[in-house]
């Protein structure tokens, strides 16, 4: 089928109530649109096409996957420009939480991770929960996700947010980051992109930091919830006192 | 597959940009999945199954027609009901606009076509416009269209109005209808239903008419724009006249 344009279907899943972090239900539909008549033509056996087709119909996250390595993509892609001061890549294990800017290359940054503010499924709390976990948050990186977060208000209502927070959530990123994106848009600010590029120095002198869709884990193991957390400031005074000692030669 | 539970699709569409008239992209990718497995599963031509997965994933407004006949077999179980002063149909043909009134049966109270303030496609202007056509407004009978304009932000930037106008729009009808949909809920008034049972006594009392979204047609055929039109307060005043002559030995 010549390869897929991701850039138009995370555009168009924008405009359909997700945020391409922790809902991707319009995504996982449209995708299995353009992949199934290829699929349906291919000399599989019939039998597992149809029960591919039912998986994919019921799999709402399937196409976050597809999402994160986009996005990996796209923050490669900005990686490694001297003095540059946008955000790469964000990661968390559940103990500590890294970040990488473009100008100082593969340094990875750390501070420590941030409880999760959000909703529990009913017979958990706070005190079975992991911190923030995982590499998902290469998505908030690229201006989805949180930073997205009024595309997706049915997720927010899941996270106890409402319609108005969503978008307040969304807008507070704007002084943080470079730029409006140019192809993912928000039908609830009448069409504005997400904000994107997440500028170590604005953050540190608005002394405000990314917020992250992202669930809550049991210590144990499994998802027992959703919520917002925070990249810790320490990441970013750290990044920036490394990036002014960066020089032509030194990168 | 033992028939498709229409409801529950419908809401469905309403948390991702549907209103269920103009725009039903994601109801038709959601029934797309619900279907495919089953005729994938069938003993139809392979190649014309493959066919069939590629038209759906492009025709956005395949589930319209599904909406259309769910929304007649609601607006038939209303009717009849006797006194009852609730609106079950809407239907136009480009000269006049006609409705039903549960209370008083089959009978059309019927008054002239609005013109359909929209947007037009380039080339195209009021000149060359059909008045306010079709039997497509069943879905603002029941909730949807129009009165859930707040889903379909997407649908709404189309036709020059902006995110907070929709949602004015869709509240607007809140004081013409007789309560809030139980299944049809929307996102951006944190999940409040839609308004739903035009009443024609709230009409002719806040002279206030329904309003519908609706495509426009050139005269000579083809779609040249879309907007939003007015059902005739004419239309209401011949109904509750006709109401007021109705006794329970009359129905």
């Amino acid at each position: 089928m010549g390869g897929i344009d991701v850039v138009p279907l995370i555009a168009r899943s924008l405009t359909m109530g997700d945020e391409c972090h922790n809902r991707t239900t319009a995504g996982s539909a449209l995708f299995m649109g353009q992949v199934l008549p290829y699929i349906i033509d291919s000399d599989l056996d019939r039998k597992l096409i149809a029960d591919l087709a039912s998986f994919m119909a019921s799999a709402e996250l399937f196409f976050l996957h597809i999402v994160m390595a986009s996005a990996k993509s796209i923050a490669n892609a900005m990686s490694g420009i001297p003095f540059c001061s946008i955000v790469t890549a964000i990661s968390r294990n559940g103990v500590e939480v890294g970040l990488r800017v473009s100008g100082t290359g593969d340094e990875w940054f750390v501070g420590p991770a941030s409880e999760i503010e959000g909703v529990y499924y009913p017979g958990f709390g706070p005190d079975d929960a992991e911190a923030d976990m995982g590499d998902s948050a290469i998505t908030e990186v690229v201006g989805l996700g949180a930073f997205s977060m009024g595309a997706a208000l049915p997720h927010a209502y899941t996270i106890g947010v409402s319609a108005q927070d969503a978008i307040r959530y969304q807008e507070s990123m704007v002084d943080i980051t470079m730029m409006r994106h140019p192809a993912f848009k928000i039908p609830a600010v009448d069409f504005k992109g997400t904000p994107v590029g997440i500028d170590i120095r604005k953050v540190v002198e608005a002394n405000l930091v990314p917020i992250i869709n992202t669930g809550i884990a049991h210590k144990e193991g499994g998802k027992i919830g959703g919520g917002i957390a925070k990249v810790p400031m320490e990441c970013f005074t750290k990044a920036l006192e490394a990036l002014g000692k960066v020089t032509k030669e030194g990168l």
